[in-house]
C-alpha cells in the first residue's frame, strides 16, 4: 500500500484524480527493460499487456483473457480490482464514479496517439478530462530502479541481412518522394533496427536498438540513440548518410521540422503521443500512415529466407535431441517443467550462431498447459506429471534467423478425448500448412482451415492462428497474421508465419502444434491463369504419434504426415547423435 | 449525338462543365423504372451499373468489368468513351484535362451522400468544384418519357411475413430510443417494404414499393408514398401507427425536423444526398448508422424460413421439369436461348404463389456462359449449341420467398478440361454447403472454401461467391455476403445466402453452380463449447453427373452427393408428371 499511496500524495499534490500505468515503454513494443516495468512496479503483475489506472479510493489493473488469473495471483486484492478486457485497457464502465471535469494523467511517452484518442473518445461521454503528466510520477517514486544498460550495439553484415543498408535507405526515402513527405519519423525499434543492419542487448529476447529515428527526403537520418551504446567500429561499418544524435536533441528537430511547416510522415500505432503532440502542436502538417519498413521486413528477402530455413535446421536439431531426452526421462516423475526449460536452452546453445532465447519458453505439464500463455520459474515450478501431456511452445535467435516451436508430447497413456482433440488440431494443422492460395489472400482468409475441425465438434481456440516472425528480430512481427478478425495484410512470398492451432480444457490439459512456415509462389499447371501462393514448413520435430487417432486422418493428411516425418528424419538424423537418430527413427517411421 | 448537343446547350447556359448521369435512381437500388433510366437515355447503355460524365467535348461511361464488352457494343464510340473502373464510377484519371473551377454539376437524388464525398475528394486535388444542379437536365429532355406507374401497393399478411408490422414498428422505434435518436429517415424501398408488410410493383423483379419514410421516436411513422397506389383496402390493413402522405411533403417533414435540431439517424449509404444535404444544412443533427432494419430482415423468422423452403421446392418441380425437357431437346441443334427462358419461365408460372421473375434469367450456350452476366433477348438470341455446355441462372419470386438457382447442363459431348473445371467448381459448392462454423464467423472467412480447389489448379472467378436474399424482395439483399474482401457481418440463423461458386474460360465455356442455403444451428455433441451454425441448402436440382469427374471427388464429397440428389429426388418425384420422375431418378441415382 505504500507505493500506492505515495502515488496517491503525488496525485494530490499535482491535481490529478487519476493517473494511467501501462506495460508500455516509450516504444511501444511487446517487451520492455527492467527499469521501464512501471507497471510491475507498482502493482506487483508481470505479464507483457496490462494497464492500471490509480484513483484517489480506488484502482484497477485492466489485463486481457490471458493473463486474468496471473494477475489476480501477483496482485494484492485489497490494492487492484482486476478486470478482464479484451483489449487490456481502460473501460469506460469504471469511469461511471467519477465525478464530472476529473483529470486522468497519462505519460505521452507511453502510449501511442491512437491509444489517447481511443481514451478521449471514452472519457468524454463522462465529461472526464484526459491530460499528459509533467513527468511520470513512478519514476520519481521508484528510487531503487535498476540502471539502464548500454550493451554496445552491433552490425549485422550482408551475410544475415542480405541487404545493403543503404539500398534500404534509398527504397524508404524514394517512398517519401512519392508522398511528398519531407521527413519520415521512425519510432519503431524494430523498424530502425532493420533498416539500418544493427542489432542491440537492450530488453530481453529482443535484439533491437531502442532508438528513434529521422529521415529526410534527402536521404540523410539523424538516429536518436544513446551514444555509449555505439562503439567506434560500428561508426565505421553504418552507412555515412546516417548522423548519430543524442535522444536528448530528438526535441529539437521535431520542433525543427514543426518550424518549417514539414509534411511529416508518422504511424500513430507505434509513435508514442508525445511525438505525435509535439508536432502537430508545433504546426508540423503529419501524415499518418503505416510504418513504411513493414512490408519490405515483413517479406524476406532470399539471404534471409535461406537464414531462416538454416536456422530451424539448428533448431530442429536442438529440439529432437530435446525430445528424445525428455520421452527416456519424463515418465519417472522426477523431472520438472524448469528442467526442460533449462534443458532446451543448453542444447541451442551448442547451436552455431545461437544468441538466446526469442521468448521465455512455456513448458507446462498437464493442466497447466490449459493457460495459454503459463509461465514457470523456480519460484513457480511443478513436476512434470505421468499420464498427462505436456507441452513446450519455445523459440530462439540466431544470428540468421528467428525460431518458435510448439509442441505436445505424450507422457504415459493419456485419454482417448485428449488424442481426438490432439488428432483435430494436427488436422487443422496440416490443412493450413497444405493450404493454396490466390495471390492477395490474407491470413483471416485462411484462418478457418486451422480450426474447421474443432469447430465441428464444438470447440476452439481463443487465440490467433499465427504471427508473423521477424529475421533475427522480434518472435512476434507484423503486419500479416492470421486469425478471424479482418486483415487487408496479403500473404506475401518471403513472409514468416507461424502455424498454431491449439485446443485447452481448462482444469484438464492443452495442446498447441506450431510450426514457422514461410510464404512461397507455388509451381502451376501449364492452363494456370493467377498466381497462386502456399506455406513450407520450417520448423523440424515430429509430431507425437502416440496422440494421433489415425482412423480421423484422410489419406491426404496422411501422406502429409508421412513426407514431412521423412523430411525432418532426413534433415536432422545426420546432425544428431546416435541415440537421438534412432529414437527419431522411430518417431518418424512411415504408417 | 442529338441527345448529347441539347445536354451541353444546358450545361452551357446553366453554367456546368460537366453534368454525371448515373444508372441509380431516387432509391440507390439496383432495378430502376423504365421512367428512371436516364443513363441508358443518354448512352444508349442498358446495364445495371454505370455512370457518365459529360464534359463539352468529351464524354465517358464508366462501367465494371462485368458490362465493358456490353457498353462498348451499345454506345456510340464517336460519343462516349468506355472506361472500366471496379466501382463503375468516375475515375480521377480523366479529371487531368479540365481547368481549374471547373464545375461538375450531379443530381443529389440520384447519389449517396457516401458518393458525392469521395466524388469531392477526388476532385479536390484538381480544383475541380462538385455543385447540385438545379434540377435534372435529362427529364427536361426526354420528352418521351414513360410514364410513372401507379400499380396499387398490396398488404403481405402474417402468413408469408410471419411477424406483424406493429411488432417490427415497436422494435425499430425500441432501437431509435436506445440511440438516441429523434427520428429515422429509411430511404430503402425494401426496408420500408419489409418494416410494413407491403409489396409493390413499381419496378421489374422487386416487389418493393418506391417510397421514403420517417420513423419517430413516438412510435409513428410518416410514410412518403405516391397516394395513387395505396387503395382502401390497403389503408384498413396498415398499422393505424402509419401516416400515408404525398411524397411532396418529404421535404417539409425533413425541414421541421431541422428546426426543431432533431437527432435523425440515416443511413448513408442507402440515402439520397437531397436527404443527407437538406437535414444537414437545415440544422438536424444526423446520426449516421446502419440501416437498423437490414439485420432483422436479413435474419428470417420461422414463417419466413418456411416460406424460402416451400418456395424452393415449387422452384424446383419447375426448375427439374424445365431440366427433363431441356436434355430430350437441346442436342436437336433446334432450340435458342430464349426457348430456354420461355420455358422455365411458363414452367414456373404453373406454381402456386408465383409473382414473377427475381430477375432477368441468364441462358447462355457455350462461350456466351463465359460472361458472368450475359444477357439474352429477342434481337440478341442464339442457338443451343451441341457438344457444349449450357448455363441457365434463373429466379422467381413467390409470396412465400423469392429463389435464385443456376445449374450447367451438359449438351453432347464436352472436353475433359470443361469436366475438370465443373468438378473443381463442384467440390467448392460441397465445400461450402457442408461448412460448419463458429458464432460470429463472416462470409470473408468461408469464400476460401469454395475457391480452394480452384486455387490448387491456378484458376479462379471473379465475382463473389454468395449474396444474401429477400423474402419475395430483392434477390441480392444485404448485409451478409461471401466473399473475398473483409466483411464485419457475422452469418446468423436465418440468414439466406446464395452459394455460387464458378469458373469461366473467356472464348470457350463458362460453369456456375448456385444454390440458395440458409443459416442454421448446428446439433452439438454433449462436450461441445461453443454455438456453431451450418448451411441448410434449399435449391432443389439434380447437378449433371455426365459432367462430373467422379474419381477426383472424396468419399465424403460422394456422399453430400448422394444424400443431395436423394433429398431432391425424395422431394420433387411426388410433385412432377411421370416423364419428369423417371427423368429424374437416373439424374439422382446413387453412385
Amino acid at each position: 500500500m505504500q507505493k500506492l499511496n505515495a502515488l496517491r500524495q503525488w496525485m494530490i499534490e499535482n491535481g490529478f484524480s487519476g493517473v494511467l500505468v501501462p506495460t508500455a515503454d516509450e516504444y511501444q513494443g511487446e517487451y520492455v527493460a527492467p527499469e521501464s516495468k512501471r507497471l510491475q512496479w507498482i502493482t506487483g503483475f508481470s505479464g507483457s499487456a496490462g494497464e492500471a489506472l490509480i484513483l484517489p479510493k480506488k484502482a484497477f489493473l485492466f489485463v486481457d483473457g490471458r493473463y486474468t488469473l496471473q494477475a489476480q495471483k501477483e496482485t494484492d486484492p485489497c490494492e487492484f480490482t482486476v478486470i478482464q478486457t479484451p483489449a487490456a485497457r481502460v473501460q469506460n464502465n469504471i469511469l461511471t464514479g467519477l465525478p464530472e471535469n476529473s483529470v486522468i494523467g497519462y505519460d505521452p511517452w507511453l502510449h501511442s496517439p491512437d491509444e489517447i484518442q481511443h481514451l478521449r473518445e471514452i472519457c468524454s461521454p463522462f465529461k472526464i478530462k484526459i491530460m499528459p503528466l509533467p513527468c511520470n510520477p513512478i519514476d520519481k517514486l521508484w528510487t531503487d530502479k535498476p540502471e539502464t544498460k548500454t550493451n554496445p550495439v552491433v552490425f549485422l553484415p550482408e551475410t544475415y541481412t542480405g541487404m545493403d543498408s543503404a539500398i534500404k535507405l534509398e527504397n524508404i526515402t524514394e517512398s517519401l518522394k512519392i508522398n511528398q513527405d519531407d521527413a519520415l519519423v521512425l519510432c519503431s525499434p524494430e523498424s530502425i533496427s532493420w533498416l539500418l543492419n544493427v542489432r542491440g542487448q537492450d530488453i530481453p529476447y529482443i535484439p533491437v536498438v531502442q532508438s528513434f529515428a529521422v529521415l529526410y527526403k534527402n536521404g540523410t537520418l539523424d538516429w536518436f540513440v544513446n551514444p555509449a551504446k555505439i562503439t567506434d567500429r560500428l561508426r565505421t561499418r553504418l552507412n555515412p548518410n546516417v548522423n548519430i544524435k543524442s535522444p536528448d536533441l530528438l526535441a529539437a528537430t521535431l520542433d525543427a521540422l514543426s518550424i518549417q511547416k514539414a509534411q511529416v510522415q508518422l504511424d500513430t500505432h507505434s509513435s508514442s503521443a508525445w511525438i505525435y503532440e509535439r508536432l502537430s502542436q508545433g504546426g508540423a502538417r503529419i501524415h499518418i500512415k503505416e510504418d513504411p519498413c513493414l512490408m519490405p521486413k515483413a517479406c524476406k528477402n532470399k539471404t534471409e529466407q535461406n537464414g531462416a530455413i538454416n536456422a530451424h535446421i539448428r533448431d530442429g536439431v536442438a529440439l529432437c535431441r530435446f525430445l528424445c531426452w525428455f520421452d527416456a526421462n519424463a515418465s519417472s516423475g522426477e523431472l520438472t517443467e524448469m528442467d526442460a526449460v533449462h534443458k532446451i536452452a543448453q542444447l541451442r546453445a551448442e547451436n552455431d550462431l545461437y544468441c538466446g532465447e526469442s521468448f521465455s519458453t512455456i513448458a507446462a505439464s498437464g493442466q497447466n498447459a490449459a493457460y495459454i500463455h503459463y509461465h514457470t520459474d523456480e519460484k513457480n515450478n511443478a513436476r512434470i506429471k505421468n499420464n498427462a501431456m505436456f507441452l513446450i511452445d519455445t523459440g530462439a535467435q540466431y544470428l540468421d534467423g528467428t525460431t518458435d516451436i510448439t509442441r505436445t508430447i505424450c507422457v504415459g497413456i493419456v485419454s482417448d478425448l485428449e488424442k481426438k482433440r490432439y488428432t483435430q488440431v494436427l488436422k487443422g494443422h496440416i490443412a493450413l500448412a497444405s493450404a493454396v492460395f490466390c495471390q492477395g489472400t490474407t491470413g483471416s482468409q485462411l484462418d478457418l482451415l486451422a480450426r474447421q475441425f474443432l469447430w465441428k465438434d464444438g470447440v476452439d481456440y481463443a487465440h490467433g492462428t499465427g504471427h508473423g516472425i521477424g529475421s533475427y528480430l522480434s518472435v512476434h512481427e507484423g503486419p500479416q497474421r492470421i486469425a478471424r478478425s479482418c486483415s487487408k495484410i496479403p500473404l506475401m512470398p518471403g513472409m514468416l508465419i507461424s502455424n498454431e492451432p491449439g485446443y485447452y480444457k481448462p482444469g484438464a490439459f492443452g495442446i498447441r502444434l506450431e510450426n514457422v512456415v514461410m510464404v512461397k509462389p507455388v509451381a502451376l499447371p501449364k492452363d494456370a491463369e493467377i498466381k497462386v501462393f502456399g506455406l513450407s514448413t520450417l520448423g523440424l520435430a515430429p509430431f507425437d504419434k502416440r496422440l494421433i487417432d489415425f482412423t480421423a486422418l484422410t489419406p491426404v493428411e496422411k501422406t502429409w504426415l508421412n513426407n514431412y516425418h521423412e523430411q525432418v528424419y532426413s534433415t536432422i538424423s545426420p546432425l544428431v547423435d546416435k541415440q537421438t537418430a534412432c529414437w527419431l527413427k522411430t518417431a518418424c517411421v512411415v504408417l
